[in-house]
């Protein structure tokens, strides 16, 4: 009997019950059950090394001990799981922690906000109090930007085939080219004059939206210069800087914030995925006190308070007490860098480019197919890693930030003899 | 010291760190600790009865023992905590008891979307799909009606506040008069003649939006007739027909479905709030298979695989295994109808109006500000029962389905003395 | 030979030059050459009595003789043709006379503006400066309104062919009941509703826009008693009222404006068609001073300035110098009118329904096709009458005002004779 | 008495009673009276040369005499003036002269449309087509354009002033860089990334619209090579293309259509302004035959048929029965560049910058206001001249096409003394 079979009968529930509109459990035709780290089992005892942790939800692993330990005492002593945005024990040790931990030691000032647990509705709670704030209706956003799948969000994601899925067009948004889109041409040039000249027909916007380091869009990472260049027109027209740290946030890129290096401080910041520590839904929206300008109520939702993620969360923040998660992250990334740099030399049949910084980095592979061909052998031998870009062209790496070097150098192993199988086949 | 200058510094973290847009701290100032049941308690170990819910999450009550349980055994066996829409066990069992205990004693056939853990998020994708099946860009929503706080929930809301906050035109959809909008007048005869009429300036429409009963709206509970008459519209133009049951469903008002007693079989369902059972954040799709034309991740999201809350949900599907849960929900509702009028009645200062059905009722309260008055005086007094409709005119009660009698009696003598005291004055 | 070969022959340039959206060259298919008061001749030297004209742009007749001869000697002496708006002495007096003759008299206080000389052009220009002035962006129109044909003007139109051909969803508008439009409904209480209730999904507009006659969605008048109510709700919620008088206005339905009956007095009307007098391009938008807030240049255009048509319109006021002439078209109004009852009477078999007042009136044939039968008969038969309404199903009266009762008897005992001929066929 | 004075009095009628939007009275404040060909008189007498001509309407001059005569011929002979879009022998006689003269010696093969005697209507109708044949919504226009000012029109309009007049945010367009907008910057690689990739954020567009020379954006000549790019981009992704020649078109630049020195072939292309020969509102869309799919009266209007212009421009078209005309105005274009060249050269005090080809040229004044004051002093000085640019910094130069040498020469004498007496005070 061969795995495909195997995995049909296995799969059978979800083809038949669930909708058709599943995508993971496609490429990854199993049924996981256990997880534990930077390893994952499925229900037949087969362990996979995780390179993709939850699309960068899993930063500290999956399972982490001391969360474990917390959310599990909590609920064991009843402790209020849903509470809207009630005060509760749990939420105000967030704050306070995030306070303490993140926002001070960088002299950084932002009310915290609960906008919905997911990274969507902080990117729309983003759009929306930069256009109450500025009075104005346009955003720009940037190619291949990907912000999220509601309405408001989608406007300012790059991505045709999602946008085209809104079944409506998606307004008050201008796409402009992200650094290095245009080869030998400067995007900065182009969206200074875009701004600069009132007959442009692009209306001075309310906000620029940005990833520093673009995940569904292929791992492109902006330069720093480009990121101040970007602030500098910011402050210039008065337009709000939103930085979407969904995925590149959390320590991602080696730095709590992707955008530290750079040394800018924008408006507003969008953090989930990883904020929740264990992987529950959570998102908060960071905002300069003087742009707070909400009323009561005027964005809310039912699971702005999952207080079994503000558990795990104030116990992932743990982690940046001192510089030394921040230096063990860079030291990794620079592992990982050269592997997959020595990858692209060995193998040039790859026709092969070095993507992003940190840990959030890929393989961009310019031959059609190629890199979803890989990632597919790559699953067979044991390795969960995905592809991203317009095209699916890049082989996107995110393991947990808190992988060990023995299984960063077990995962590129098994990548390499997934690029060999595929190519010499 | 008064209570006043105690909340205060109790508050003080929310008021501080947290953002402006917060509301629920704001009405009722203390911090929760722990909720069993239908009951909370504060961090003075003060206790209060619910009738709130967490605005419908917690039907099932707080901390129920065997979702406790299972919760807690699942992390300690290191299960896949946070999966995306990855095939797991939790999402198995949970797929395959919904439609054995749910759908197909009811004679439905649905294909099962998981759209995102939060109600905006199932009806966003709701939209999207009866856009993209009909090719159409314009949904007929309700007045009154409120289905979430994206762009594209919030172009179907009705809430001007909400909508306001946009700080974009909502676009692509038309508000209709829901039952009983104006006095004397028909709405359905409005709404036919509409789509009759090539000339009305009201496009056909991709879908009908609506929730049977509005929560936020002002507890108004369509009548059962007028359901299926919007059904037969629907019907007689290809319309697709949409039923927001986030807040009304999951027994609120005495059937798993809302729409049950009407006879009616929508192409689409959104449900969320309740379905995690434990007021973890979940929610799910459900589509007629004919219209599950989706793209494999044509609409996605980071917390579509929330298995903590898959586990409680299946837990409490078990609940309606057979009629009993129904028929407790629907006695204690007659209860609480039987009591509301009795207020109404016995205070004609209220110039009150019963309103809901089932666990989901309320009194429209017709005296500017008096609705708010009394719930604050509630709260101080140990009940925990908030206001909705366009003015907040609305006292709204939503205890948990499983609150039992002396609970319910305890919270309404609550709410009389709060009645007495607050028309008193 | 027939006459649909001879014509097929004569009509050759239309059907393989012309573009496939020509309409009225297919009803009429012939060359018209020359024409005179109420009487057009073609090409072969067929006569037609005039019960159209020009949909309402030749109030004053074909070739009215005092224009012809002022607009012949201004050629002649090489007065200036076009000017866009700079100062023109033909533009100097029609402004002078305007407002002596229409405005003064009746207590109007208006600022002129020559917004392009099409009839989309003045309304285009009317929703403009309304969301100019109040800073918001809906307006709300009629159901079977028809305001023009770009994009602004077709978002306030409500015929789903037309609106259709924008080819992108049209926005910011709300489109509600017409008076009379639903049986037994009491339009005013909706839109009141509508307009008083926070949640009811419809935002303060910027300005409510009718016609008093709606003369492309089937002669539907609005009584005067509806147009007050209006009114009303216009200036309790600081409303700006547009009155689109574009073919019912210039004495069309027996005073100079069509609102006059009603003692309202607009924020802004729209006039075109007739203001031009000989049938030539010409449009102005009557804004109260108060609301005049244009910047220079804020709306424009190239043909502001068509000098002839000033000169045409200046003579054409001449007419309103005393009542005699209001008196005379009502007069002929109520003779129409009697007739009209008449042939309903006469002919069950139409089951017809009267509308509309003055000189603008039809018959609602409520017979599939059978409007158009008749007016396709008619034609033949020498006399031009065209329909209206969403199913073509209005036969349409709109002779010149200057028509004697000579002509108007002609004309419909050709067309009693036409229902004649359809209806025993 | 000073000039301001009696410029005062006279313009008293405009000031009090027009509408605050005028533009051109306020820059020219006088009252025009007479004019023949390329002069024009106040009434004081006072000559001016034009080199305006109606913003490019009065390319034949005004007052021709052969227009005058049959014009004043055929309402001697009580031709039909107005006649929507029926059959008319001027309108038979336009469409099968445009054919001839205009169409077949070029190898064009169009059907013809008239859509609105309005630039602004032609461009909307050109807009929908595109539309309707691709069913895409986005229409991709070029930084500076200017398209009309109804809400289509403007939507594809890049001037902030005039966008921002529109009172609601613009959609279903996108912005693109004209010719030469970004110093070093190539224009057409940008373009051509975001609509090869399919991340951009820029949907598959119905169609690109442009000006071959920019009018109101500052006179800026798109290069020949720049636009056949353009139009192979149209071809490889079947993206219509659709040229907006109101201002440059009907031989301004040297050839009828601008676009023939380019060899392209258009898919639809507007024409306005000089089309109807004498100053009278005339336009008309030309449309490939496969793409001419409208419906009978899908786009509409009331003054499609504007006879005594069809008369003017059928006397135009025989201007260009022969290469005279436009070997004729190429050379008075080079002596206008010459004359533009010598001026920049001998005033390096204006920065000043040569636009355009043809008899469509200008001067780029790098100095802020400067241009606005040479084209003060000039109408001072007898001289008709205004500016463009979204900063009004463009000298334009427009004089009817019928100039003789002699008039060019005195109009360029009057631009050097305003100049100097600008420069110098």
């Amino acid at each position: 009997m061969t795995t495909a079979v195997l995995n049909e009968s296995k799969m059978k529930t979800f083809e038949e019950i669930e909708s058709a509109v599943r995508s993971y459990s496609r490429g990854w035709p199993t049924v996981f059950d256990k997880a534990k780290g930077y390893k994952l089992w499925d229900t037949d005892g087969r362990e996979y090394i995780d390179f993709f942790a939850g699309a960068g939800t899993l930063n500290y692993g999956h399972n982490d001990d001391a969360m474990q330990e917390k959310i599990i005492n909590y609920i064991k002593n009843d402790g209020i799981i849903h509470s809207l945005d009630m005060g509760t024990t749990p939420r105000k040790e967030f704050l306070e922690q995030f306070k303490e931990i993140i926002l001070k030691p960088r002299n950084l000032d932002y009310k915290i906000m609960f906008p919905g647990p997911t990274g969507t509705n902080t990117v729309e709670s983003a759009l929306k109090i930069a256009r109450k704030v500025t009075g104005r209706d346009t955003v720009i956003s940037f190619t291949n930007a990907f912000h999220g799948m509601t309405i408001g969000s989608l406007s300012v994601t790059g991505n045709s085939f999602k946008r085209h899925g809104a079944g409506v067009p998606l307004h008050h948004t201008v796409s402009m080219p992200f650094d290095d889109y245009v080869e030998d041409q400067d995007s900065i040039a182009y969206l200074e004059r875009f701004l600069e000249d009132s007959g442009s027909g692009v209306a001075l916007p309310a906000a620029i939206i940005l990833e520093t380091v673009q995940g569904e869009g292929g791992i492109n990472a902006a330069r720093m210069e480009w990121l101040k260049k970007v602030d500098a027109i910011c402050k210039r027209w008065d337009i709000l800087l939103i930085i979407d740290d969904v995925q590149a946030g959390n320590g991602r890129t080696g730095t709590f914030f992707s955008f530290e290096p750079a040394g800018i401080n924008p408006d507003v910041v969008c953090l989930s995925k990883s904020i929740g520590g264990f992987g529950l839904p959570m998102a908060i929206t960071l905002i300069k006190p003087e742009y707070d300008q909400w009323g009561p109520g005027e964005h809310n939702g039912t699971f702005r308070g999952n207080n079994l993620a503000f558990i795990a969360a104030t116990e992932a923040l743990s982690n940046w007490k001192t510089d030394d998660f921040s230096k063990d992250i860079q030291a990794k990334g620079d592992l990982l860098k050269t592997a997959v740099n020595k990858l692209i030399e060995k193998y040039p049949v790859l026709k092969g480019e070095a993507r992003g910084r940190g840990l959030m980095q890929g393989i961009a592979v310019h031959v059609d197919g190629l890199a979803e061909a890989i990632c597919a052998e790559a699953f067979k031998r044991g390795l969960i890693v995905e592809t991203s870009g317009p095209a699916d062209e890049v082989v996107k790496f995110l393991p947990p930030l808190v992988i060990d070097q023995e299984g960063l150098e077990k995962g590129l192993e098994i990548l390499e003899d997934s690029i060999k199988y595929v190519t010499n086949k």
